[in-house]
């Protein structure tokens, strides 16, 4: 299989136009294109080939306003941290889209998968949350080509997050996510855009 | 921005298509084409717009030498925990293409950046590490769409890796890439094809 420039070129404007979104419409998403979405997630890559990832669709409005509650306390706390000059600026940010977005998904990592018998996380076994990581950039990528924003709260305590959600013991909570269609698009971060941090670029360096 | 249904089949081609490849052709690539990776990869999210990768081009043939000899002493320890039949099969697989891929990469997490100014990051911490690892995740997707083969070695003491490499004290080694053109490509995993490991899927449950 050989691809050309142009699929390039399309890969590279999706991942341009990417934004992490807190600014959705509540309009719901399709079930179809649900489908979607979790069909082209489980084409991530991962360590022995365990997909240890797990995604909780949470609907129930209880649960919700739960998870609402955690991110508040946590974003209070968060601010709280700064002096008073950068609290000012940080609460005129908008973190998460939680109230508005029409899709709410938890997504967790199974802590030892019979999966993969072991192979590849026995030096270095945050290779499994790695690889629920990169699922979770790739329904990103795959929902972004959908013209739908995703949004990844981690203003969040994690054990809360998992009691409040009743995950099984041995699922350890990764991430929270937003779903919905944006209420606008970008082709920069709104972190970069409100001077909050500009985008910087490491050089890689030789050894 | 709105993206079409055939830029959405073309991402979806780019994530079918992409392979954890150890079987590499030793011919270099050319700058040009790092130069292209290295723009696609500074496209990845971040925590914070942090942004905490720091990649390492791997030259040195004595360091080179150096990781395969961590490799090859974690890969020995990884088979010796499985049972006979089990060792067996894992021995008859090639996890690493170390020797003959023609680009090695390291990559690190800052520790502690500036950059973000901690924003998004106080109650789960690791979402740093996430971030280098989506930052992966993307040198990946834009390798294959370019044709070129990335595997990633996490068979490695990452403290060992770290003193080889003489990388900054702030630095944690996160992964170590094998870059270069691959000798054959496959729509499944190759844990898959060899029966180690075959493809499943969980559902998404609701709650």
């Amino acid at each position: 299989m050989e691809f050309t420039k142009s699929e390039v070129d399309t890969l590279c404007e999706i991942l341009r136009w990417r934004r992490d979104v807190r600014h959705f419409r509540p309009d719901p998403l399709d079930d179809a294109l649900l489908a979607r979405l979790r069909a082209a997630m489980a084409l991530a890559p991962s360590v022995g080939n365990a997909r240890p990832w797990r995604v909780m669709r949470v609907r129930d409005p209880a649960r919700r306003a739960a998870i609402i509650r955690l991110f508040e306390q946590s974003n209070t706390q968060a601010a709280a941290a700064y002096d008073d000059a950068t609290r000012a600026a940080y609460l005129q940010l908008k973190l998460a889209g939680l109230r508005e977005a029409p899709e709410h998904l938890a997504v967790f990592t199974v802590a030892d998968p019979a999966e993969g018998h072991g192979l590849g996380r026995q030096t270095m076994p945050e290779t499994l949350a790695y690889s629920t990581v990169m699922a979770i950039h790739t329904l990103w990528l795959a929902a972004r080509a959908e013209n739908v924003g995703l949004g990844w709260v981690s203003i969040l305590d994690p054990d809360a997050a998992h009691a409040v959600l009743e995950a099984p013991a041995d699922w350890r909570f990764t991430a929270y996510l937003c779903l919905g269609h944006a209420e606008f698009s970008d082709d920069a971060p709104l972190l970069h855009r409100t001077g909050w941090q500009e985008n910087h670029e490491a050089d890689w360096i030789d050894r």
